[in-house]
């Protein structure tokens, strides 16, 4: 299967001068899930967008970002992220010959989370101050200098991540009842919004989805109703976010649609992270958030039997397996013998 | 795309007893290295199988595997593993509704290195042995009890893992004139041989390629012609092998296709590794040993300028990212403000 710029051309904002960027992105599989489905009583699926090139959904928004920096003569890009989408920028760069940088808030940066980026070769620079700073640095940066920006301000991200929308509807041939997804930032719930819309101006699909966005209950300010949740924690890290950049374009997915937002706390998620790898799918916490609502939402009665639903997985499990191995202590050995081991296992 | 099962059900020993076991492995991208290319002097396509379900090309052996294990009526796989194998097995038997046990050794095991399996719900058992002393346990028990053995002694394994020749074919449209690959217990360069052979007499593809294994130069018995290596050690853990099962099955590719084996140090392989990541793709240290040897031979004019080769990739970065890190410094902070940053980046 191509990349995303080709295979979506006729759907995304690229003209004759746009590099053929690809690492081969998108084309993920949506896989059926046997156990849950019966457990919820509906047809769930989930996009395993894992797969990608960097193991994350931000493949799909930054090869249409870093196509158009390469487009408009940029030979930098720059990101403030610790996380995924450093290294999704820091891998479309390298591809394209661009330096990637990529600031860091000083101080309990884990490294390895930036392994990736550093692989790619990426410039870390860690600056004396928190996020915020480091988001409102790499803006000014960018509007003064030909650097281009790539966090998720930038609008070609979502163009971007919406062909995930449209590979759902060609692989079902339809829209799903229920799209339900991880909410951090927010610019994902928002991507496939658009994403559907247009299918559905183009005639690929006659429905539209309701649009399910699930925040984990320590970063919850859409589905509290709040502006803003100062301090978030969750293990989720990938949604541990307190104030939304897309919040807007959410709500209005979410209203249009008739959708909703909910939570779930960390034990829940935690508990869809396991039931979702018995399906043999390992995933990040956070992407086991829309699989932890839906759980919620059936023991409530408030999942219709029969719907099939799309729940998307944003991240692979290898970007954080420590999770899988929180509380278990280290297997006491046994005798290397076959009636000692036969003891312990039958 | 379905999963390899499906897709090469006409060269896999498939019956109508066979379940249609899949977690769309395989169809992995084969990505054009541009700037190995140029250095090289050669035509160097990538073979990602790091994007295989579980992070690995063992995915094509196990799905097989666990297949004709549930045809056979078994309720249990059982492997002795450390890594990429564990994953694998445990992924599939979850996905079957079957036990998974996985015997490690006692001692210096990371228990991070089986967070993929734990999560997949296999059953770690520690013994009070080496790892010879498991491998021999679990094939004792799986010949007197109704468990599979899922180790690579398990012939379904290779049948599986020559699927990844048909897909270089079939996207070429013809073998390449080199297949270069990572060789620690032989499995796939035997398996891949036997693929393109099978291509060749079902009149898929003309021509065979030279085999080209790569070893580490720390764990390399066969680019030394040796029986075997005492006490191997290389960074490249997924080939630290020094007595590697499939021994006799590789020399026999490599001799019948007229190719080699040759060896690269660690340094070497980690230098592999980083230009391999400036292509935007991210693989396990051992998966970069072939174009480490790639590049050695290069070095000694060995390597025929326009030739067609591709190198397999075994397996995803994020199964071992913190290479990446290796002598890397944790960045000191600058100032919160546009100079400070400018000053550190321009």
């Amino acid at each position: 299967m191509p990349g995303l710029l080709e295979r979506y051309k006729d759907f995304l904002p690229i003209t004759d001068k746009t590099p053929a960027l690809s690492l081969h992105e998108g084309s993920t599989p949506l896989i059926h899930a046997p156990a849950l489905s019966k457990l919820l009583d509906i047809e769930l699926f989930l996009k395993y967008e894992g797969l990608n090139p960097t193991g994350s959904f931000k493949d799909r928004g930054m090869v249409m970002a870093v196509a158009k920096a390469v487009e408009d003569g940029a030979d930098t890009v720059i990101c403030a992220s610790t996380g995924n989408t450093s290294a999704a920028a820091a891998a479309y760069a390298a591809r394209s010959g661009l330096r990637c940088i990529v600031l860091i808030p000083d101080g309990n940066i884990a490294l390895g989370k930036l392994a990736q980026a550093v692989a790619y070769g990426a410039q870390i620079v860690a600056i004396n101050g928190n996020f915020d700073a480091a988001l409102s640095l790499v803006q000014q940066i960018s509007r003064e200098h030909p650097i281009a920006l790539v966090n998720s301000v930038n609008p070609y991200r979502l163009q971007g991540q919406k062909t995930a929308a449209f590979e759902i509807v060609d692989e079902l041939g339809a829209a799903p009842d229920i799209l339900a997804l991880p909410v951090g930032n927010a610019g994902n719930i928002s991507a496939y919004w658009m994403g559907f819309r247009e299918y559905r101006t183009r005639g690929m699909t006659d429905t539209l989805p309701r649009m399910w966005g699930f925040q984990a209950a320590g970063a919850a300010p859409l589905a509290r109703g709040l502006e803003r949740v100062d301090n978030p924690e969750t293990l989720a890290t990938a949604i541990r976010i307190g104030a939304p950049a897309s919040a807007h374009l959410a709500k209005a997915a979410v209203s249009e649609s008739g959708g909703l937002f909910d939570m779930a706390t960390d034990d829940e998620i935690m508990d869809a992270y396991f039931q979702i790898a018995r399906e043999g799918v390992f995933c990040e916490p956070a992407s086991a958030t829309p699989v932890a609502g839906l759980l919620k939402l059936h023991a409530a009665g408030k999942l219709k039997p029969g719907s099939r639903v799309v729940a998307v997985l944003t991240g692979n499990g290898l970007k954080d397996p420590n999770n899988a191995m929180r509380g278990m202590a280290a297997p006491v050995a046994v005798g290397a013998d076959m009636q000692s081991v036969l003891a312990t296992i039958l």
